[in-house]
């Protein structure tokens, strides 16, 4: 009935458990059908009692058979309408192919970093040195906020640097700005049902607030950033706003009106949600001081992240909360742990601590003022008076409006594609409503200043 | 009115540009005051045009003044009630001090791993490889899922070792188990509103599904996992379990109960959350076989850790879903990014391409199993018939009752502390009722043998 092969590389105790067990699910073996003693079935496969038992004890321990005090073992009884008839046999059909990536010469995403400049070495010796600081602390959960050590640098960065004024008590290390966003949902749900978003504006905040059950309120965006009338005209208590370098236009928000944006907040328990993504990035001045700055005691989540000057494929990012939510998050996430490795968090610590941070960030400012640079000086070129240049002289992106093309938005970015030339929809950015023009978002982050500018003048033959 | 301080570190211009902010802040420059020319202000502080300007540029950027053609700047109108009278200065009331976090002698916490086993320098050896593999890479977001090789390996593990049927195209590399759960969470939301959870049991699921507004319907374990009567009996229409290993009391679901599970979940469109969270640590006969592997096609969300054998502070997870569920898993999460930092992915595929996953599972296998031993001799020695032991045999705790203890929960807890054992409490782990008689969960991962025997016999005196 079973047939042992000793020149198989599978032993020979699985070889009987996997031919036992299929003859029990396909119902060979009846239930309750006693199985041979171990000695018998060694006897009869002219095999050791402990390839028999051995077979026997696994088939034991997940429940094909059961035992009888002295009576040995029996089948147990399985619905076979629902058992599978065989669980080995190769399956073959595996879909072990990547799904198939398309790849542009062109491409103009505006989340695109340097490619050449992610810091590998620099960053490997962070990640040693962070591996090597006290591996015993890699045996068990750690600080559901983030690492001490990095919460304080972050703080001393956003002290120096971004104006945030906070203890480190307040920030939360997170997996990107998508886990932020979701954290915030999480914590205002119950209190809150509307949320303000920028239109046009990031789609993700839209996206991750609509799947927590929220209602999207889009405002328009004036050159002042969020129109605060319309925001107060409105029935939103939450907005998410990009006060230092509004996605995607590109426009700061002047201080009367953050200081309006405070009030409004302040004055019915609302909430400003400050995404602060890429502010590091300005090209002419001093990166625009945070929002959070001017009341920090305020109802402000600040949000920051690594992604746009290091790398987004990192995940590191952190929050900012309000002390007003602080113990809502402790209570809510009691239970929860950080979604960040600590050793990455390590790294960056020690890239912080170490100065690299802050020289990367003069590194990279460099590197993109001068594609920015490019990119404006192609447009110029190729476009001329065609193109109206919005929101120029920071972040990885520029804006242009074309009034006079003929054609579409879907039109440009299908013939762009043809072209090699990737662009993202303008249209997706709005929540509701159409741009007045045809708009473009040319990002440049991810090109060198030849693809910029062959790019752009491959672009401006189509539009 | 202003002084700038060529001996101060602080540049003259940022020197100018924080006094001037701060008069207008405090309304002492009243709105629309028109501020000297640039070249007036450089004569009145003997400074350079380019100091004067400077400042300027700044303040304009932000917003504190605005300019008018031919005219120069002028203060903007800001509400003086809501604005910060000063933002410079030091704060000093900073909370640096790293809360108080306390060390036990005798931590008996499940989830700790032995804290000299991590292979730092295996790991750190993966890490660089990661990050040398196409350093472009980390210039822009990468796949949703997780990047293809690990899935790959994932994939070759979970078939060879886990019995686990898929593609990689199922899988999804999570930050931790919360965050998978969020998401099994977020996918049946609306379609389903009562999850079954084994009581007792992990806390976790109840936390997470409580907080996507489910209901949780606790179902009580018997030697044969999750009871199916009482499961059947109730509305719940998602079950979690954890078959091949009950968290807390360790019992194996057989066979014949899998496939009365999987028939429960396809008679009625309903799903099993299969938590497979540390199979591998079996230390009698081989890791049982997944729920999954009997039915790939059903509807099974399978979810696997490395948490357990390699570190929780690397945040590594994985679920396999159903291919019913991946559609909307990619509608939902389009607009997502992964949680997962690509270099520990990579390193994570590197581990499992070169053996070292496998090979560390026998490791660690052969430590924990000491341990476990020295346990179950210790609690044989120590408390003798007073305890009586469940779920011996896997994983890195077992379980004790107390029947004859005069004592609560509580107040053994307390004593314990007192003499520097750390517990969990098992109630915890309830959802509802109670345990019928005292009852220790006792981890032994984190302990060394001499810790687990001294604590042991400690805790013997006090119960």
């Amino acid at each position: 009935m079973f047939i042992l092969n000793s020149s198989d590389p599978v032993p020979l105790y699985k070889q009987l458990y996997t031919q036992l067990r299929e003859h029990i699910l396909s119902g060979k073996l009846p239930a309750n059908t006693r199985l041979p003693s171990v000695r018998q079935m060694a006897v009869e496969l002219s095999a050791s009692c402990n390839t028999v038992d051995g077979a026997y004890q696994e088939l034991y321990a997940e429940g094909y058979i059961y035992s009888r005090p002295r009576s040995g073992y029996f089948v147990s009884p399985l619905d076979h309408e629902v058992a599978p008839h065989s669980l080995s046999g190769k399956k073959g059909e595996n879909n072990l192919v990547q799904p198939y990536q398309s790849h542009f010469a062109y491409d103009f995403h505006p989340a695109h970093l340097d490619p050449e400049s992610f810091p590998t070495e620099l960053w490997r010796k962070c990640l040693t040195e962070g591996l090597r600081r006290n591996s015993r602390e890699f045996s068990h959960y750690g600080d559901l906020q983030g690492s001490w050590g990095l919460r304080c640098s972050i703080h001393s960065y956003l002290e120096k640097s971004r104006g945030v004024t906070c203890d480190p008590d307040q920030i939360i290390v997170s997996a990107g700005l998508h886990q932020g966003l979701e954290i915030i949902a999480h914590l205002l749900q119950g209190q809150h049902t509307t949320v303000a978003v920028e239109n046009p504006g990031y789609h993700l905040p839209r996206t991750v607030f609509q799947n927590h059950g929220y209602t999207i309120c889009p405002v328009p965006v004036g050159i002042g950033g969020i129109e605060l009338d319309q925001l107060k005209a409105g029935s939103a208590t939450i907005a998410y706003v990009t006060p230092s370098h509004q996605l995607p236009l590109g426009y700061v928000m002047p201080v009367a009106n953050r200081l309006a944006l405070i009030e409004w907040a302040e004055s019915g328990g609302r909430f400003i949600i400050e995404d602060d993504y890429d502010s590091e990035l300005r090209y002419q001045g001093n990166p625009i001081p945070s929002l959070q700055g001017l009341r920090p005691t305020g109802n402000i989540i600040y949000s920051g992240t690594f992604s746009k000057i290091l790398s987004p494929e990192l995940r590191l990012s952190y929050l900012v909360l309000p002390y007003s939510l602080l113990a809502r998050y402790r209570q809510l996430y009691r239970d929860y742990n950080s979604s960040v490795s600590l050793v990455e968090q390590r790294a960056m610590e020690c890239f912080m601590e170490q100065g690299h941070w802050e020289r990367h960030i003069r590194r990279m400012r460099t590197v993109y003022k001068k594609k920015h640079d490019m990119l404006l000086r192609s447009v110029e070129t190729h476009f001329g008076r065609r193109a109206v240049v919005i929101g120029q002289g920071a972040g990885l992106h520029v804006v242009i409006r074309l009034p006079e093309t003929p054609y579409s938005e879907a039109e440009i970015i299908d013939k762009a594609a043809q072209k090699g030339i990737r662009l993202l929809r303008f249209s997706d950015f709005h929540a509701t409503g159409h741009p007045e023009a045809v708009t473009l978002v040319l990002g440049f982050g991810g090109l060198v200043g030849s693809e910029i500018e062959r790019g752009i003048a491959l672009l401006s033959h189509i539009c």
